[in-house]
């Protein structure tokens, strides 16, 4: 699932002066991967890399990708031009690196695809994970942003298509191993059922975005029904070559 | 389905100066019907209202929405920026103009769902309308760009609402009647059953915009297949309430 990369766990300062809820600061294994400074700082005050992140995330939200200056970047982070340039040389970099920094949250979604007793269970799951508003994902609002960016701009694709491809081998993997356990009817072409999930989850990342308080983590089991009987063996598989 | 509102059949100068194809321009209803002084030009040269709208068109799937700026689409428009204004004073007021546009479209996907012989039958055709590449669309190109903005952007989102939740009634009002005659299994929720197809339509539109070549309008039939699948009657379907 595309979308279901941007799901993120990222630090953020008290925004309800912007009109953006406050969001929790969850200390996740794939953050520290993904930025090896933040061990050297305390809990209290991120160290500047992750403070660049979290202020652009913000920036980008409130006004696009274009709508941001560099300049509005540093003052959200309170960090000088220099300082900020040190970090990431441009806002092409920036997005980049939260791309990159999904990366590694992908991690726990395959492992949640793998030990769950079912596809569509692991499916769920996922789902649950990033719609459940738990974590006050930012990356959900990010998304169409981020979606609107990479088709366009050449400096992101190579990374976006990276983190989609890793995420899609994963899920292939795990439909064809449930068509060879039975789980799934073996008449069903891997290609086109792909496609669909991938749908499935970037078309339910963009609902979400526009409806934040639709509860979609809630409606997966219901959601996941119609996937499993979409998935399922039929009686007449067997005829079907 | 939000997204396939997006499809557009509009009139483009040979572009290929830029990277993008040169786009046909089909003579429709709707965009006669959406610009109701178009009957009064020639076909070789637009009313200045389309030229705006058009030149928009290509500077947002260039540089984006935020990236470009009235002077660019008064250059690609070879207009006047006090020409330009008496028709759009803002570029909030071409984006709105661009979807209240498309609300003209939905006459001729409405249509096709209804008269279909079946309700995922009806949903294949339209997909098959808007992902066939026959016409060059470039709002499929817009798409990611238009619900970035407006998730953000306050002046778009009721117009924008207003013709999905046109679209969302016609898909639902089906939906029903495709239940009544047994086609559609009783037990499945609409709700649900809508979501999952919005999903789908929504991310087929942003997969589209990603690999333009991906010829997803041929992929219509297979993937209608699954979605047949998860909607036809089971057997067990008796005894759930």
């Amino acid at each position: 699932m595309r979308l279901l990369l941007r799901k993120c766990e990222r630090t953020f300062a008290p925004a309800s002066e912007i009109g953006l809820p406050a969001l929790a600061r969850p200390i996740s294994a794939a953050s520290t991967a993904a930025a090896p400074s933040a061990g050297r700082h305390g809990a209290a005050k991120p160290d500047p890399r992750r403070r660049v992140l979290d202020a652009a995330a913000l920036c980008f939200i409130r006004s696009g990708f274009h709508g941001t200056s560099m300049q509005e970047i540093c003052a959200e982070a309170g960090m000088s031009p220099g300082a900020l340039y040190r970090y990431f040389p441009s806002k092409d970099a920036i997005i980049v690196a939260i791309v990159e920094e999904e990366r590694a949250m992908r991690a726990s979604f395959v492992e949640m695809l793998e030990t769950a007793p079912s596809f569509v269970e692991g499916l769920t799951r996922m789902g649950r994970a990033v719609f459940s508003g738990e974590n006050e994902m930012v990356c959900l609002k990010l998304g169409p942003e981020i979606f609107a960016e990479a088709a366009r701009n050449p400096a992101l694709k190579p990374t976006f298509d990276a983190v989609e491809d890793e995420m899609n081998e994963a899920i292939r993997r795990c439909f064809i191993a449930a068509q060879a356990r039975g789980e799934i009817d073996a008449s069903i072409d891997p290609d086109i059922a792909l496609l669909l999930i991938n749908a499935i989850g970037d078309g339910l990342m963009l609902r979400s975005s526009f409806e934040p308080d639709l509860p979609l983590g809630n409606m997966m089991p219901a959601l996941a029904g119609l996937m499993a009987r979409m998935l399922a063996p039929t009686a007449s598989s067997d005829a079907t070559p």
